[in-house]
């Protein structure tokens, strides 16, 4: 475990690198194999989903039709974005590869894999965000009021943009791991006290109207992979899941199989569920888990200025699953 | 993060070993300072906690002074264990240090503490066990079902005897932090549907009667840890104890500040809570944890024959405390 | 100890990327703490150390005068490669920064410092050299006919281009190594069998006039390094430095201390020398080491067409350097 | 790279704990795959050869057949060691085992091997030994002048006697390596100036006799490795093949192929020789290194009373084997 590096992995081991006040974010991707097609669309689809350009639901699609993705409480900012990423080494084009960024195969090389994203809207001349207030978070404050300095590890990080590079290293995990017949989908099940699909969109806009914000529940499964996957003591499967998911941003909590909503049954009641993981060991049936992202603080009510996500956790729903194929292709 | 050892953190390294049907269990922990004293007669008190032989929860203690262990719930077997730590390396007893084991010091060295705990119970010569089936859960089963290997990966070890060692470990990093001021406390705060802790003993004694077993939620609350601890990433403060707490035998869940159910509320009238962590970090408030633990599925009623405990969550709170001060030793 | 990644250290934890054939090379550097100021003309003057824009040792540099770098060996393509540094992460400009390059000082935000240096001459759309021949050296030819699957990982990483981003990330560490009194110093003590520095340069020329090639020693010395640093059993100071330095392309050999001319002397002749190690502990002595570096095959005696260094010694000096630097911050 | 850790590898993770004043030394090797047959025959064979209880070269065997092993220079105290190894965890015995200890086998669990050898010796009631000198070196009495504290990290474990646990977990990855059709031979080629094994024992006799030691240089050859193992960067085979050699003590130095004697020679006449390793890869030839050993300072002649080792490279040949094979085991 490597407690003090912005680093996730030992395998395909991840460095996410960037504030979103700077030149660029990224990330290098050490220990991918040689030979393995990237399909640059499906990373594409998936910054689009992050960005919040995309419904956060398949099955909540159809009621959103009539509805444009700003009603949906998803922030001008984001829409704005084009996170169009920038291939350093580790990748060559495929030969037949079109020139359409959409169908755009690359070609992985064996060695690391580093990509950038440039922050097109960062204006690097106006460095007065870091003479005074990093970010938006009690941390830096709490720094400098009890140690006298100012630390700035983390400046600009704490910002969800980073994710972005978590979603494309992610991506690629995402299709190693289909490949062998394992797929990993999430969704929003809870918005609020709202667990209809068809009413989320304008559960969030309420809360929108209001200058207010509201949390959300995901639940994440994982189906295909082989029994076997995990180690039994310190480095149980869903230790490592859990780690995975509790290092996204608003993540409050994380459970799996019969979770915390178990606690009130007995053993003979619901000893038969294993949400897919035995002994730490996954046991080849289907893994789920449930994962829950709090209202985000930076609101018109609360004073803060812009526009901002009414529901995080919309757009966290494919960085859950970034993250999620992250923590399983260290197994192979 | 390293994915496949027995090893939990990377400051403070502990290496755990043995298998509840071999010759010990035991574990070496690396990377703690010279000269810092262990006392171990606290050691001691809480591998008693761990083995049922104390109440599980301070303030339930007056009402069951009438009652026996035995009559909580506790296992004739743990009952019996007698845990007793042999050191093998690393420390040196104190000149002051009287015989009673009760009172004894040791002084770390500064090299690697090696300790083992004698398994009295374990028959050598005795290896049917690993001939036929190493473990009750379903991992073995379906690894020899599906790819037709008998891998004894964890074989003797998913067993919660394993945990003693983790125990010896984190008593040594809670009295270390205890020294920087910063306390550890967890207790048991509901067992099925009750949340009165006078009658836990009771709810729990029902279920065995009935030959069943009930989960229980664990609360754990982390005092005086000055703010600036954990990274504002991947190695967030929550993901380390959130990954520590979920490699407890029969956890099913984490959350911390405002957690799942926090959810039905807006931004507006949950934001202020921290839970002691903003970004990542500590903010240098009280940090607070819940988990929650599973019916054990050993129970005469599934046809398990032997006495074995009828809520494992009352045995778990000194294991919640171990791990939690083993994450956070990694820190200093 | 991380066997099959691109990155050095763990506390300043450098992750190396780029391919020569590829967009960019550059580098992740983690770990480094906030604050820092990073002089840019040092790290400039590094690279032109390691570009052979720099005569290879100041002792030598008084009869140097009368020759240009290319009679010194030094290939036209390094003369002519320019590695400018875009540094995309993980610091800020300082505002007292001049806009003249020599002068500008970055300061450091506590985040990952991400960097590249782009391939001027690359030419993406040229894919010829994947399908057939990857690297001089022999693994890639090996890979091919041994196990019929044609393996890329290295491809284009074996350049020592690559060590460009090592003398960044190096000089970083060795800025701060400064600031806190650690100097090191290496320098080419001897060319074929010639130890004097004045005639290193007409050894070489010599060597290249004939189409042929000549191997070097590089001896470094560590001075102000505080005892105390390394430790007794695997991780003794000196087997770091043997790592860190026989990662360096070419190098055959590391010594310290007595090394291996000490094995024809008595213990009591030599005992007095520690090295500046002694149980793999520094000692507050001066340290001092030596490394071997072998001719290149690459001549054109050898049927290799272009223009290659004569001594590829020359331009390990900064490399060692940056190496050792690496390895020690560790430690800080 | 882990920096402060008695730990060696990450796939076999080898910890090595003990101090030679303390009541064992020994180690956990986790990582081992289940169903691995471990011959106790070998393990003793190698501690013997440590211990100075065997020839310590094939070749020179016939000459010393007339001597005793205290008359080639093994000290009196080493022939004493029994190293009677006690394994605690990670292995049954298989059924087919004899009584003799010379002919059992074990069969490893896929859990960690936890390993102890007592300290016969040791008086655990005498610690004065810790309130004065800890070690012969200078480490600790720099610490104590320049820092005034006492840091007993490392204490006792800086003698060789650690190297016994090295030499237990080397075996068993030796064994494992030989079933794969990979051997490991190291042997003596020179003590002081002598390069005729027939003359090693009286030289060193010699030096005994004058109360003064001598160094020796160790050559291993690998045989049967595949090619294509190590990486192209930082952890080239040669570097990780350095890095365990230097962290035996009294070792001085490490080159391989050409080495430090190939400097005077041209390109021309030496690029043919890879020394088995080609950009840090092995290329499927055998690979040979040469290691140097310094004498012991610990003599009559420099005042240390009692029997040493006057050339400790005799006894240091199959702990270059065991650091071999376990840097080597991390690959497979």
């Amino acid at each position: 475990m490597r407690w003090i590096m912005n680093v996730f992995g030992d395998k395909w081991s991840f460095t996410s690198f960037g504030e979103s006040h700077g030149a660029a974010i990224g990330g290098v991707l050490d220990g991918v194999p040689a030979g393995i097609a990237i399909d640059l669309t499906m990373i594409h689809e998936e910054l689009m989903r992050r960005a919040g350009k995309k419904p956060f639901s398949a099955e909540a699609a159809p009621s959103e039709s009539g509805r444009t993705l700003r009603e949906m409480g998803v922030s001008a900012r984001a829409l704005r974005e084009p996170d169009e990423v920038e291939w350093l080494s580790g990748v060559v084009e495929k030969d037949e590869g079109t020139k359409d960024q959409g169908q755009r195969e690359l070609l992985t090389l064996g060695t690391p894999i580093a990509f950038l994203i440039r922050n097109k809207d960062a204006r690097p001349e106006d460095y007065e965000w870091l003479k005074h207030s990093y970010r938006v978070g009690h941390a830096d404050k709490v720094y400098e009021e009890k140690y006298g300095i100012r630390d700035w590890r983390g400046g600009g990080r704490a910002s969800a943009r980073e994710t972005a590079a978590r979603v494309v290293a992610g991506g690629i995990a995402k299709q190693e791991l289909a490949k062998k017949g394992i797929s990993i989908h999430a969704e929003l099940i809870q918005v609020g006290a709202e667990t209809d699909p068809n009413k989320f969109a304008e559960t969030i806009a309420a809360y929108e109207q209001e200058g207010d914000s509201i949390g959300g529940i995901i639940e994440c499964r994982i189906k295909g992979l082989p029994a076997g996957i995990g180690e039994p003591i310190f480095d149980k499967l869903q230790a490592h899941l859990a780690f995975a998911v509790m290092s996204i941003n608003a993540c409050k909590g994380f459970e799996y199989g019969t979770g915390f909503s178990g606690v009130t049954q007995a053993g003979s009641a619901i000893n038969h569920i294993s949400g897919g993981i035995s002994g730490g060991i996954s046991d080849g049936t289907e893994i789920f888990f449930r994962c829950v992202f709090k209202p985000t603080p930076s609101t018109p009510k609360a004073g803060v200025k812009g526009r901002h996500d009414a529901c995080v956790a919309t757009r966290a729903v494919p960085v859950v699953e970034a993250m999620t194929a992250l923590a399983l292709i260290q197994y192979f």
